[in-house]
């Protein structure tokens, strides 16, 4: 263990769960499934990429060790994060004889953490599940709170549940298979958790960029960690986003409707960094952002290098917000910053916002392009 | 409200919940709605038979009121409890609008409690759901208890949540709609409350069988408030079935066999029943269950008059043991009675039994028919 190696202990209504961050960690896993998510056998998930570089090592290590492990593997891609998936996988466990005593090891990015969590969730009413991440969104953000879904016509994660995992398990030597821009879109989340709860740990990522860019152990190591403890703070207030949790949606709202009105062609990272953006412009016009506070943002987001949006259709984009998680009484809900590395407490931490608003800055920034 | 008329409250790991059993429940549900699950818009879940006898009505004593209500209806009967209804559903519900303010109230029995619950555990990460149950089955079992789910090729209830209900109307006058045969099969459950865990209720169901097989309202809002409360005591100590709550499953381990093991052909009672006297016999025969115990059973499920069994391989019951949800290491988990009225603590509340005994037991039994 390095002395940057950090256990974060997340309060949750299952019980609370560990999530291990420390450069290594994978090689330790099959000493801490024995130890903290002990089962008959385990169901180690991972996609079609990521299994030859991470999930068939790890499997192989769990049998080394006496464990009962086998893989099973789904095709790479959000386009995959689906009820045909999850079908898929639920009827590959079963054929293979898996029980109720069995758990499952998730191995990958946010797309793997969620559908195998979800795999998890509903499997037999509910298996463990260990998360164990590969890329920085994964590490940031997905893998820790229990939020498991997949995708469905009508939007993102509309199809889902809560289930809390055993254990999460984060090696930030991995992030060097995922690709420059895999990393840039990845950190937008760190960057989120900067804006909405702590000033000082965005300037510290911005002023780290080239280092976390680049997936170096150290800067890594205390950029995930930083992200996991903020994140675990945050649900443990509010497992079930019933309030205070809504602060981890800031620049969501706007950015899966991005994300969903370019058929998710946007990634999720620069769809969110455009979302916080625009949700910090609104802010600002309607006199609750300090004024400022958009330029902060873009100023520190600037440095990911994140690819333009493509041309899109504002009153598309629009359309797609009624269907968002977060609608109330039918209208789109925001969570508005007061400042930077401050979110306002609104209404249960959400704010309506007019719509005529919400389609003027959309439309600036969608012209711009 | 009549003297029999009872509310138990049921605790669960997000709250507790009330089980209001009354002649009449349903005429007030509105209010109850208003009271116990206020939310923004209502989605009824009926199946195609129960809408028209109770389904439609419902959503418009719920317009009436005032609420904005709107009924959704799937194909009825067991073979429609499956990944794909539950998929209709959801994509309903989105297409109308529905966000997560909303609420599901399920009008039906136990395939539509179950169905219904997993929509609702699921849609957008869990909305509350409100069960209505209008068959014996679910007032007396499907709707306590908060476990959800649906039915995959390899087996029943493979795939679902626990998902406590926000509160459950259970109203006796509607069981005049179900078969004469429903009713039967249906209180197959209740005298398996009675053969875990209060033999006077199983002598008391045996007495009163003619006025319960009739519908009579006085002697259904007996029995389902007693099963409630006997229901109610066992989720409370153990809402995820990691002990305790295995007694429930009496009979349940051979009886999903057999109805697997004839593609459904034989109903719910029928196989739980059938189950439980095999069950009884196994125990007699590893001298755990009191002799004798399998006659008193016998005598007392005599009564329901319920269909014999078609011809079954045994060797092919004995196969669907093995994606039971109970087995454990691998091997089918059986609940054994010590005598009637009180299961055997087991390992867990449930045992390990050889093979050979359950093979003997099915064998003979099977060649009876």
């Amino acid at each position: 263990m390095s002395p940057r190696d950090l256990t974060v202990s997340v309060g949750a209504r299952s019980g609370s769960y560990d999530v291990v961050v420390a450069v290594g960690a994978l090689d330790g896993l099959p000493e801490l499934l024995r130890s903290r998510a002990p089962a008959f056998r385990y169901a180690v998930i991972s996609d079609s990429r990521v299994a030859p570089l991470h999930g068939e090592s790890v499997g192989a290590a769990l049998e080394r060790d006496g464990l009962d492990a086998r893989l099973f593997v789904f095709p790479e891609g959000e386009a995959h994060k689906t009820r045909e998936s999850w079908t898929s996988l639920t009827d590959g466990l079963l054929e293979a004889g898996f029980g109720r005593d069995s758990a499952i090891v998730a191995v990958g990015g946010g797309v793997t953490t969620d559908l195998a969590g979800f795999v998890a969730a509903t499997f037999m009413r509910g298996v463990p599940v260990v998360q164990v991440p590969t890329s920085y969104l994964a590490m940031i953000d997905a893998s820790v709170g229990g939020k498991t879904g997949v995708d469905v016509p009508h939007g993102k994660n509309l199809v889902g549940a809560f289930h809390a995992p055993a254990l999460v398990v984060a090696d930030p030597a991995v992030l060097t298979t995922l690709s420059a821009e895999e990393r840039a879109q990845g950190l937008v989340e760190a960057f989120k958790h900067g804006a909405a709860l702590d000033a000082s740990y965005f300037d510290r990522l911005a002023s780290n960029l080239p280092a976390l860019l680049d997936a170096d152990p150290d800067a890594a190591q205390e950029a995930v960690g930083r992200s996991v403890e903020l994140k675990a703070g945050v649900v443990e207030a509010d497992e079930r986003e019933g309030g205070f949790r809504q602060v981890l949606n800031f620049g969501h709202t706007l950015g899966h409707a991005i994300e969903a009105a370019s058929d998710f062609a946007v990634g999720h990272g620069t769809a969110v960094a455009v979302g916080m953006l625009l949700e910090a412009e609104v802010g600002e016009a309607l006199g609750i952002t300090e004024s400022g506070t958009r330029a902060l943002l873009e100023a520190g987001l600037d440095g990911l290098g994140l690819p333009a949006l493509p041309a899109l259709d504002a009153e598309r984009v629009v359309g797609y917000l009624a269907t968002d998680k977060k609608t109330r009484g039918g209208r789109p809900r925001y969570v508005l910053l007061r400042s930077l590395g401050e979110a306002d407490p609104g209404d249960g931490w959400t704010h309506d916002v007019p719509d005529r608003l919400v389609l003027e800055a959309l439309s600036a920034r969608l012209a711009a392009v």
